[in-house]
């Protein structure tokens, strides 16, 4: 076992998963239909931006599944994980990294993964 | 005891009710700051707005509590139900109902209350 | 149109509703399987039956419904709606409700509903 | 710019943080007193436990800081990031993180951060 020291890619790491999980949480189970959809997004997307290190961001729900989804009966529905596209750009000193959620159709599941990873030459903000 | 037969009355209130309970309990907690917050106020106001028997809904965040909140450090909070004036309007069958949710000073305490009834002469959606 | 003065009956009918929307909205969508429905579930309960004016409230959540979600990979699920089975009993001066939400299949909806409205001859809390 | 390849340590701290993000946003919110205290902290730990990777979590809240908050009318509070001090245990392939969440009174945040980093020689799960 060796102890390591906590670098700026661990905590640049370290703070993008608290943002997804934090953006999965917060908003799954809204109700929403096909015309507040837009303002939806928007919302999750101008909410989590303001959190710390976070850089960019981009949140898309997948209209497809919303609309297949939509009750019969009151013709709403609720925003679940699957229907989430999402990217976060974060970064903490020199490390910029650029993390994802999106549905997984083989493990039926909203996976959230790394999707690229830099080391900056130089730290500016 | 005598037992009371449900009424439009009833279920006008019993509705109110369910959508004041699912804003807050939905939507506190999301991260916002003075550049998200009409993003945030119009994204709840949408939400709610999809369920059954919505009529009117007005979602307003208190801009100087919000203000007084924000972190030193990371120049964000999160939405508290003490932030939060709502006001929505409920139709059940003959029945028009008007709720709200107000910071209520005195009990330091976002209180919910039915601020007006209807009973309508004739029935239209 | 005619207003009307608010009575127990409408009070005990409103607060129903926002502790169902309130209980709805703040537990659906929490990571849970086999061996942790029971925590949640009592959980649940007893986070509600803080609120005011709740006398009596029980949460049932289906195994076979939460069984069959269980993601094939990760072993777990979250919280939906369709599984909760919850009764609450709702005592406001004069008036007791209970009111409780259920999956309908028919409407493929965790239906939320009134389900007995008693006025007493004699208000004792 | 120097693009990188991600590690296990990458991915045990990106889940570590999914895991706080996760739980505070699910959780805060909860009514709670001091009578229903434990078995939220009880459903909150076994629920986060069920998700990915995760190998070990303890949640405290703090009983002072709810006690102090417990509103005068009503006799209970919402569970609050400020009240949690988590500590969670993440082993992903050959790398162990331990990260937490803690009231920092100096910056008045709940802090999250990365307690302890382990590379282990050989990989069991």
């Amino acid at each position: 076992m060796i102890r390591e020291k906590v670098t700026d890619r661990d905590n640049a790491l370290f703070e993008a998963g608290i943002k997804l999980g934090a953006l999965y949480h917060q908003f799954t189970g809204s109700p929403v239909n096909l015309d507040t959809v837009s303002s939806l997004e928007h919302a999750i997307q101008e909410s989590i931006s303001v959190q710390p290190y976070v850089k960019e961001i981009s949140v898309k729900i997948d209209r497809d599944m919303l609309k297949s989804r939509l009750n019969n009966e009151f013709g709403y529905t609720e925003l679940q994980g699957l229907m989430l596209d999402v990217k976060i750009t974060v970064k903490f000193g020199s490390v910029k990294v650029k993390v994802g959620m999106k549905y997984n159709a083989e493990l039926n599941y909203p996976l959230m993964k790394i999707d690229e990873l830099e080391e900056l030459e130089e730290t500016s903000n």
